[in-house]
């Protein structure tokens, strides 16, 4: 069977991302016991680690067992019980997901939607508050589907001053943006292990704040998801140590090693890195006439949502792309899907070569696509961004 | 940092169990996109060998992206709406933690209990659903708890002559001996990657019959947890490939590996080798006088519970056997705990050389521990039984 032999694809969607050797490495270490002591460490190394990365003192910090979404459902079903008020501001897919999550989980929601690709104004988020008020205010800060990064730290001050908990998506953002749990003070927030962590899917690392638990340590009834029961699961990546369910034993090594990797190159030199290659890919996208969809000035720089050029197929270049480059980019999501390309530049992926690579190889696309521009425009750009940043 | 280097265990308790060389480089092959055209055809794999390995034609054949919990919570949350009854059968840990999930599903759960270790008569389970018919009856095959295994192919006639759907737990029975999904017409059963697939734990093997997606399709309600939604992931696994979670591309890759290897060695070979092997033990355990918790008779191959002989001291051997021989068995769960410890011959750790290391490992704990038989008197009985079994 030829499945699996030879596939290397350079990974520019919207996760998972180019994952380095060292952590696929780390990955393919013997699996040994979820209670072996020697795995226990590995747990508490994990633990602070991502501390660090969240920049956060929460205790309660740990990698769940599933994807983003997992992390996100734990998020609301440890905090939500039946009848609970939840607020979720929508302004992208995730954002209607997160509505979806808390529906299944019996809160009453509300829902705050702005058009795709805009932020939110805090004054709407305080209007909102004000007709009604609720337990959780629940907002995207990185949403995948636009493109598009919304402030967090104002919208936390409303949110606290009117007595709810705020939980954040930080799906996308973190490890290749400022994400600063306790200065911002998030109550819970969630994110995936493959996007600027660039770690293989299949983890999902969460933080609750103090006052989330104790709200969660006094709920009346059982969270509604035993898999996903912050109750249990303390006890077991607590000093108890308890069994719960098999930790994905392989899948922790991957993502120490990953957490590692962020500790090694820095927080502050891992966001710059990713503002600079965003820089780059963004003014040879302008050389050829792509814009992003995102509100101006609040373009992510791992996730650049881009307007497809009108008369170009949206599929046939993805397909010449990943065909012809190896290169995967993603398609646009929900009403974005055949208007908007995804284009990630997330942890490993987040190279200078990439940006060059990925540039030559769509203006090849386009020129194939009978667009008209004027070749080299993008990537002559590119390097003049490149030189100006040096 | 030394966390990961050197470590390198004989996984002799109830899973994980030893993981073979061949699936830990599968693993770690590159990551590649969960909508890449080569990854769907991973799936498409992986669906066919499930298939073979569960022996069914369900179409609804896949791997849930969580570990055997996360199984378990998707058949229970998929076949129950608030309200429905549930009949879950208790003699251990699992079956506990079955009628807690439907608990917290909504579901009004009655239970059938018996002595842990023992096993259901079918004529327990007609009497139950006489007094009251449910919609869903669930059971363990295999009782990791306990070593006890339960047979379903009575079970099966009575509850769907009762007009019941047939859950059942395969997570530590399945690639170590018989599991016939459509013989024994099981509506719908979860297994883990981690026990005798011998893939690292992370995914959950899953199948459905079409009664099942039947009673799933004709929901009045969503299913209460969004990320195991399964009328939402067969878009995904299925023909239509629409995006839900992003799938754990690396971990897939290990189980596809897994999931040859039992192909290769085929279904009835696999078994037989877990018979054999457990024989051995057996015999060698019996020599030196410690027991099978189980019900005489229906020990599980793969899953050796046996009492602690009295006056050793439960967590020195374990320790011992950790620190000493590199050796991991499980204590006991729940009402076991200090009283059965769990050895485990399971996939690519069912072998003569893990049986015989473990043996004459045992002895030398036993004996530091002052426990009193003839040396060597285990090795010596599991040397002549093996002889016999050739």
């Amino acid at each position: 069977m030829k499945l699996l032999t030879t596939m290397k694809r350079v990974l520019m969607g919207p996760g998972p991302s180019d994952v380095d050797p060292r952590v696929l490495e780390a990955m393919s270490r013997p699996t040994i016991g979820h209670l072996d002591p020697a795995f226990l460490e590995i747990l508490n190394e994990i633990r602070k680690l991502l501390q660090y990365t969240f920049q956060t003192k929460n205790e309660m910090t740990l990698a769940m067992s599933g994807t983003g979404s997992a992390g996100m459902e734990t998020c609301v079903v440890n905090l939500i019980e039946p009848g609970d008020s939840m607020l979720v501001c929508i302004n992208g897919v995730f954002g209607n997901r997160m509505a979806d999550v808390a529906q299944r989980c019996g809160a009453e929601v509300m829902t705050l939607a702005i058009e795709w690709g805009k932020i939110f104004d805090p004054e709407q988020i305080d209007q909102a508050l004000k007709r009604k008020p609720v337990k959780v205010v629940g907002i995207v800060h990185a949403e995948t589907s636009t493109g598009a990064c919304q402030p967090i730290e104002e919208i936390s001050r409303i949110v606290h001053d009117h007595g709810a908990l705020l939980l954040v998506d930080t799906v996308t953002s973190l490890g290749g943006m400022k994400v600063d749990v306790d200065g911002w003070q998030i109550d819970a927030c969630y994110s995936g292990s493959q996007k600027c962590l660039s770690c293989p899917p299949g983890v999902s690392p969460v933080s609750f704040s103090e006052a989330a638990m104790k709200v969660i340590e006094n709920r009346r009834t059982k969270v509604q998801s035993w898999y996903l029961d912050l109750t249990m699961i303390r006890k077991y990546w607590g000093s108890e140590r308890l069994y719960h369910h098999t930790a994905p034993v392989n899948m922790n090594y991957a993502l120490l090693e990953a957490l590692k990797m962020v500790k090694e190159e820095g927080l502050e030199k891992r966001w710059s890195r990713h503002l600079a290659n965003y820089k780059i890919l963004k003014a040879g996208l302008s050389a050829i006439g792509i814009n992003y969809v995102a509100q101006q000035g609040y373009e992510l720089p791992m996730l650049n949502a881009v307007a497809i050029p009108g008369g170009v197929d949206d599929a046939a270049v993805r397909r010449q792309l990943l065909e012809e480059f190896n290169i995967e980019i993603g398609g646009g999501l929900g009403k974005f899907k055949g208007k908007a390309w995804r284009i990630g530049l997330m942890g490993s992926a987040s190279t200078l070569s990439n940006v060059m690579l990925f540039l030559s190889a769509l203006e090849k696309c386009l020129v194939d696509q009978g667009y008209q521009f004027e070749r080299g425009a993008s990537v002559a750009a590119a390097v003049e961004q490149a030189n100006r940043q040096k």
